[in-house]
């Protein structure tokens, strides 16, 4: 526990990350800055035991608009992931429900449905820091969500049947008709 | 929007729905009863201006637990798709952040984004009604995000970089130490 402490303190103390921060921007660059602290938002997850070991923040010219943490079990949430929990919080502040011009800073590489909703969501850039080959390892089902996305749709583990197609489409018909839709 | 109204009474008529429920139970078969909801909320949703024709229900022991519809420009959040509504709702009902033993009927094959929530949630079974394809023919992305998952990291529209790996990989350490966490 000590050595997580230190861990999680090595960045948020206020003067390294005051000196890291000089150091970056001497760089000319933004962007460790930023994954710090989706980093940093991490770590404190895990320390006060929120969730899983993830953070994200989305970005706007160059200013954070809204952060997330893994809020899965605290939650009782499967979709509170660091990034869909920051692209919701972004969209409700900007109210807006897409985010042109933003990026995200994930502290790992996004999985299949954060992935999806960073795509919906139209999102410029994805920074991230671990693999998701590094989540798999300990304990997380990152990569083989994405093996089952590689597989044909009859080869998956969750199987997958269509029904009532016919009566589905009347559905689409009607958006196609309906006068006044807001486009997504 | 005559048409419209007809098609959607078609599915809410109380006696038609009396009728077809009894037919489908003849027929020993549930499923197309949970369908035909999935395919009415996501004709209301159309019709209520709430967003895209799209609705979902998720199933336990033979009971819908919970449902949902499209609701991405109504709430400001690309996430709140169908089948995430569904789920998130299914779990605050049941104090659940997975659904096993549950199943999930959808009016449309899951974009990514949902497949991959599905995933963590750890449905069992999947029902949908129009293809990905079909959603794609009236405007949506689901098609066009497949695609970019088929693709190696480095071809796809929204540009991705990894960075501060060393640094992110001290959260996933702080993880595996810690004592009493909820994996998940």
């Amino acid at each position: 526990m000590k050595r997580m402490q230190n861990i999680a303190n090595s960045f948020r103390s206020p003067a390294l990350y005051c000196i890291r921060k000089r150091m970056w921007l001497r760089d000319n660059s933004m962007d460790n800055l930023f994954m710090a602290r989706a980093i940093q938002l991490s770590l404190d997850n895990v320390l006060s035991g929120q969730g899983g070991p993830f953070g994200a923040v989305v970005v706007k010219n160059g200013n954070i608009v809204a952060e997330g943490v893994n809020r899965v079990t605290s939650t009782s949430d499967p979709t509170a992931h660091a990034e869909v929990v920051a692209i919701r919080a972004a969209c409700a502040k900007l109210s807006v429900f897409q985010l042109n011009d933003c990026e995200i800073y994930t502290s790992c590489e996004p999985c299949p449905m954060c992935l999806g909703a960073i795509y919906w969501a139209r999102l410029d850039r994805i920074y991230f820091g671990n693999l998701a080959t590094d989540a798999s390892k300990i304990g997380f089902d990152d990569s083989f969500i994405y093996e089952q996305f590689a597989r044909p749709v009859g080869q998956r583990s969750i199987p997958v049947v269509q029904m009532m197609s016919e009566q589905a489409l009347a559905a689409f018909h009607a958006w196609q008709e309906k006068a006044g839709k807001i486009p997504y």
